[in-house]
């Protein structure tokens, strides 16, 4: 059993594996380099815990490091994605706690979906069901996102008497479907239906429910299979350019593509273009 | 008759009222804590003048402080929502002011829409028929947008030889139905039907002609019916975040939905959900 | 035959004429007031050489003080548009670059689209075919596109072993189509086909192959009908408020709205209007 490692590994030669890592909270597995994290309570919706934030958040730190990692994939088991936080076990003690408690608690759910949005690996959400409150963050914090007709996605935060602003979903939400769709979801906690996902563009496809955690995988091993390290790269700039202005992300652009026209796998994609074949990327 | 009071009774104890504010320049009434705001002219398809904007603004500016208003609607009376500013009670004047009466002029346009965004309360914008110009400027500013297959919603600066920036629409409108669909609009000034606003996002849903204020004020009296202080931070945490970075953006997600999670109504919700009863929110 | 002069020349009464100009590696052509720009290398789709890419960047740079072009139209010959980098003559030229080398080539591709949204003059592009890599950058870093059904979009960076982040695409795209949606098209650069480019907001409208590029000159030349001053504060707007905050914007709207209203363009417009005639606009 391998044990979560952070950044501070994150050294030249101190790259380190997940492929052995036996998570508690979740399943956990790693195949032809893409990892499938599958929240795991089908029972009750696959709801989040303090123990599975903390570990989320954990897991996706020691992303950034892991070698043996190229696409990461989230799903639920059974017929839903996530039910979000479990009102006895998360909404119950926060009742109780002092605001510095408070505090360290929605920086413990932000810091999952910083620790998403700052591993090089493209992540890909598999929704089926519901996916709900902290549960629909992790899937806007993917990267990708495939539904399935029947997904009810809610943004149910005001349902318990609290703000829309949880974890990011003011920053991302508006960005994804565009900020009026995104005020309705977020004013009134309302479901989107796996159409309307689609058609705003929450959703990058809707799939059949059996297939749609097998569509996520196909393309996560597409992307596994290379230029994982450009991909890391178009993913730190999504991130990095949300709020520069367009000279200064052209300027910054030019500096990251420059990098990627260094690796060897620009190189290796020129020369089997000139063979007429498919180019093998390797990831350096 | 009361008259509108500004921000520096904005102090605890010193909350005030609206409920009983008689509008000079549009029909204003406050019912079960939804303020409707109707343009009312409609014999020219409700223009602004001189005169309304400036209400308009006092008015948003005054509700910052209004304990009795919790949501908001903008209608127009008739079968159109507002023609913008009148040719001949606005267009004319201006070309008559010097460079100070002229940015005069377009700040206190602007300040309508600074208003409408800094009050807590979402704001309904129930549009049907014409919506153009500065009206087209007012639906934009409103957090949700209502239309009927009849809107025509038309940013139409251009056509007075003005520039589509007008009160905010280069800022807003690409947000909203995306930044090619908003140069197009604000380039040519045509109309976007009512089919393509809720098409591209900008309006979010439509009903018929008959329905369509009714719709915004029953929308709205849910909003009012709480959790009112989660909205105000969800509307303010929209506008907050327009422009930071992710990471930034998260935190200050955590901060400000830790100072939800210590509001009675994220209580009042637990206790709801625990007795099995809807939760009946205060605000506070 | 002109020679494309700098902005060096932008003094009042040292405006430049681009109507004679003969251009080296792509056609060009004035009328009426609309630049069009055809790439033309058909038999290879249009690609882009090191040559093209500093013709058009000097091109569009030199368009910021040219007194006869009141808009531009960019469209490919045949039935693309363009291929984008030629893998023969500019990615295996790439890879025996160093870092300086490729450095200065990201920056003068970036500079490409810096010059296109610098210009004052709306820019339409008519995208028919293929429509790939930087030639899928030509078409965003556009105002205005229209397309085919068969046109295919591609930012195909990540099939030659690069990022997504090419010339200001990690920031254009999203804010065109959707953060997710474009995240998509960068990780995987698949095809967007037309129609999904029409639903996604990509394309403003969709037009027979036989007419898209008649399509892109009329409505360029409504444009360069004017205002025209107006409609370059327009895009400088749209560019200046990309990264500000709505208060922000707001103001910078109040002062470019009164620098409008000063112009004889406005004046010209009331005065149409009253006369009940369609304005003239001379674009002073």
């Amino acid at each position: 059993m391998k044990y979560l490692q952070g950044e501070a590994h994150a050294l030249p030669g101190h790259r380190t594996a997940l492929a052995g890592y036996a998570a508690r909270h979740f399943l956990f597995a790693v195949e032809d380099g893409v990892a499938t994290v599958t929240l795991n309570r089908p029972e009750r919706k696959n709801p989040l815990t303090f123990d599975s934030y903390a570990e989320l958040r954990d897991l996706f730190r020691a992303l950034a490091t892991a070698d043996d990692v190229k696409a990461v994939v989230i799903a639920g088991a059974g017929s839903d994605f996530c039910s979000g936080g479990d009102v006895h076990e998360i909404i119950g003690p926060l009742t109780r706690l002092d605001m510095p408690g408070l505090l360290t608690f929605t920086r413990m759910t932000g810091d999952v979906v910083k620790a998403i949005r700052a591993c090089p690996q493209p992540v890909i959400a598999a929704v089926d069901g519901v996916c709900a409150g902290a549960g629909a963050m992790l899937a806007l914090a993917s990267d990708i996102r495939y539904g399935t007709e029947r997904s009810k996605t809610a943004f149910l935060f005001t349902r318990v008497g609290l703000a829309g602003c949880d974890m990011g979903a003011c920053a991302l939400l508006p960005r994804v479907i565009g900020q009026g769709r995104a005020a309705e979801l977020l004013y009134t906690g309302r479901s989107m239906s796996g159409a309307e996902g689609e058609r705003w563009g929450f959703f990058n496809a809707l799939h059949a429910p059996e297939d749609v955690q097998a569509a996520a995988c196909t393309l996560a091993q597409s992307l596994a299979a290379g230029p994982t390290f450009a991909h890391g790269m178009t993913k730190k700039m999504l991130q990095q350019e949300w709020n520069m202005g367009v000279d200064e992300a052209i300027e910054a652009e030019a500096q990251a593509q420059a990098i990627c026209m260094a690796t060897n796998d620009f190189h290796r994609a020129y020369h089997a273009f000139v063979a007429k074949r498919r180019p093998e990327f390797e990831g350096d």
